[in-house]
């Protein structure tokens, strides 16, 4: 997998890129992501990448020529074009399985006002992270190579990806450990049972009862099976009868 | 505003301190941003910070002491303490707008597998940036800080947060710069004709028409003008006839 990311603040990249999960697999030669500054094309004798923006307006807009030009530089015939904009679809885990499907991703960031819209004629997916104004598009564009990154076959164990929260439809469960007790507080004792069926249920209601409470939407779409139906029944039972005293 | 940030990786924080809208904040004193390594509050001999997690599993899990001593340290009564997590309350503009009520704001980075349960009972709001998996929390306590020191009196001037996305609860319009041609394509007429009023009705009608497009869900909720709700119609008219043909 190849990630190259258009910016005019590659500094913001360096710590990102040198910590944890994305070094490793950078020195595995797993993925291989690169930093460019867009403002270096610029053909303004001030090295401006953008102007006002026409019809008025707060704020400045980035030009089409620095950000155009870069990317004829940094993409090939088969790269997929991919603009950070709270405009966008909005990123998240589905879209990064369906995104792994590209070999060659590059990413450009945004900042000021926006974009000169005629960009948006040379990419084929404007995406979000989320519903909250950010100053450019560098995290957004770290958030989605961090996301990247870890699918690549190799960099994260796969026993690990299938437990994490989203990947099977729900939030993970709580996790606990050492100490058994910690400020008065103990872990739940079936976690320290060792009866590895008793685990499993435990963890499954717990991931069930997290999911319900704290993001139903996620259950909406979900296909259950048998064993999650009752127990989320269940789960609702109990709930039901707390709320009633 | 007072942000302090407790990470194993306080180097991944560095770029994003020194560049752009938060750099110049905190030169101006606008935000107090502290990141804290709390690897150093771990008692263990080899600085560990994650243990294995009871009952079993892949992954490590971040032990309660390092944490919450780093906590104590670096929090006060009136601290709001988040963490981030995936799954937590998904952060939004309005999320945003609601913690600037807080002058004081302690975030906890996770990563590995994920907290000792017990840790949670010392923290405010669990928070998660969105629907993907990420390493570790770092880049959602950079998009928090980032999204909230926008809307520290003073950092960005008023005229421009109005204009932007989400902040009207609807997509920004598309905007142009210099030139007035590029590659063949034209800025639209209407832009550069000087009559406000005209330009004033084009953008909004843009920013529904976007909206209406690519996030529905943002006009289910939103009150709308009489002016808004009659362009709407005429824009669903328009898209029904090209579909049409």
């Amino acid at each position: 997998m190849r990630i190259r990311i258009l910016t005019i603040f590659p500094e913001m990249f360096e710590g990102f890129l040198n910590t944890s999960i994305i070094k490793k697999a950078r020195l595995k030669n797993l993925i291989d992501i690169e930093v460019v500054d867009f403002r270096a094309y610029s053909k303004d004798h001030s090295h401006r990448v953008d102007d006002y923006p026409y019809g008025g307006g707060a704020g400045m807009v980035l030009m089409c020529q620095p950000v155009l030009d870069a990317l004829k530089e940094h993409s090939d015939a088969g790269s997929y074009i991919m603009l950070t904009s709270p405009t966008g679809r909005v990123f998240n885990q589905k879209m990064a399985h369906e995104l792994m499907e590209k070999d060659d991703i590059v990413i450009i960031c945004g900042h000021y006002e926006g974009y000169d819209a005629r960009i948006y004629d040379y990419v084929d997916q404007q995406v979000s992270i989320g519903d909250y104004i950010l100053t450019g598009g560098e995290l957004p564009a770290m958030v989605i190579t961090d996301t990247l990154t870890r699918l690549v076959e190799g960099v994260i164990t796969a026993d690990s990806i299938v437990d994490e929260s989203f990947e099977n439809g729900l939030l993970e469960y709580n996790q606990y450990t050492r100490p058994e007790e910690y400020d008065g507080k103990k872990v739940p004792e079936v976690l320290l049972s060792g009866h590895h069926e008793n685990i499993r249920k435990y963890r499954l209601r717990e991931s069930l009862k997290l999911t319900y409470l704290n993001r139903p939407d996620l259950l909406e779409n979900r296909e259950m099976s048998k064993e999650e139906e009752r127990m989320l029944e269940d789960i609702k039972l109990e709930l039901q009868e707390q709320e009633n005293g």
